[in-house]
């Protein structure tokens, strides 16, 4: 054992493996896509979700002009798609047509639907927050599609039949075993 | 394959498995901790750490009493122990003493630090903000604990020698299997 203190927090994957999401966003005249991990719900009633963007990357200006941006869930053999997705920039790409992408625009906020997503949150924005060198988007969930089969009646993942795509850092993906466990005291 | 829509978000647990992390609050007077999967980085520098909680939970207050909290993460093996801290409140039982927990106080904001965490965030309340039925506690962190061994060295957890504590939802646990992956592309 051992613990080492170290002041602050180096930008390392310590805190990972997260569950990859890919961003949609349609302003229009732009469509674009973001895997993101830095991601979580916020509220149940209503229901809110947020994505962290850096003001570097080319989504950031997309999702403010856009108002809406969809969060798409992908399993894990998309993996290579995935990291191709965060690899290149929609400025010097249409990234639907490069990697030939099959989408549909959403019910509520004309935010981009992934076919080979299995859940899909289309979100109208409704709070945008600076937090340090990043900014906070606030969604509200307008529409859910899922593909049925791929949760199990508690609605949870069916794991049996559908990897989670989870990063690790580095480049470095990796899924969940086969064995869920129920904790013993519920 | 075949897409279902669905108003808004329902109470599910689609877009699980996340990465449990445990709370910890020191107000002086009193300790707590409280398991959450709602929380994410919102940046790199300064490093913000966010957690989401909602009001109905003890610990609601006494972020607010402590300007402080950790975020402490334990590997799979301690499944029945995390479900234990989300299914009691510090209200009616002190965790740390029920549950036996050897922890230390930590050297920047006096949260405790837990000794079986492979890895404790250590961070000072920087903002809150109310988000729906919840709100968004946003630390700075000021001190980071590992287990030097729990990672490698490209800062990626050691997931050959540690199993990362995921939660499906509905008491469920699962873990990550042995099979690191690195996307062609990079």
């Amino acid at each position: 054992m051992g613990k080492t203190a170290i002041n602050g927090l180096p930008k390392t994957y310590y805190y990972y493996p997260l569950l990859v999401a890919v961003v949609g966003i349609n302003t229009g005249k732009k469509k674009n896509l973001i895997p993101v991990v830095w991601h979580t719900a916020l509220s149940f009633i209503p229901p809110l979700y947020a994505v962290s963007i850096s003001p570097k990357r080319f989504s950031f200006k997309l999702i403010l002009e856009a108002q809406a941006f969809s969060i798409n869930f992908l399993s894990y053999e998309y993996m290579d798609l995935v990291d191709k997705l965060g690899s290149v920039s929609g400025r010097d790409v249409d990234k639907f047509s490069e990697f030939n992408l099959k989408y549909f625009i959403g019910e509520c906020c004309e935010a981009p639907v992934l076919e080979d997503a299995y859940l899909t949150l289309e979100c109208k924005l409704v709070d945008h927050l600076k937090t340090g060198d990043h900014t906070l988007f606030i969604g509200e969930v307008m529409k859910t599609y899922i593909e049925e089969d791929a949760f199990l009646k508690d609605s949870t993942l069916n794991t049996d039949r559908l990897d989670a795509l989870l990063y690790l850092g580095n480049h470095i993906y990796i899924t969940t075993d086969k064995t869920r466990r129920k904790s013993k005291k519920s």
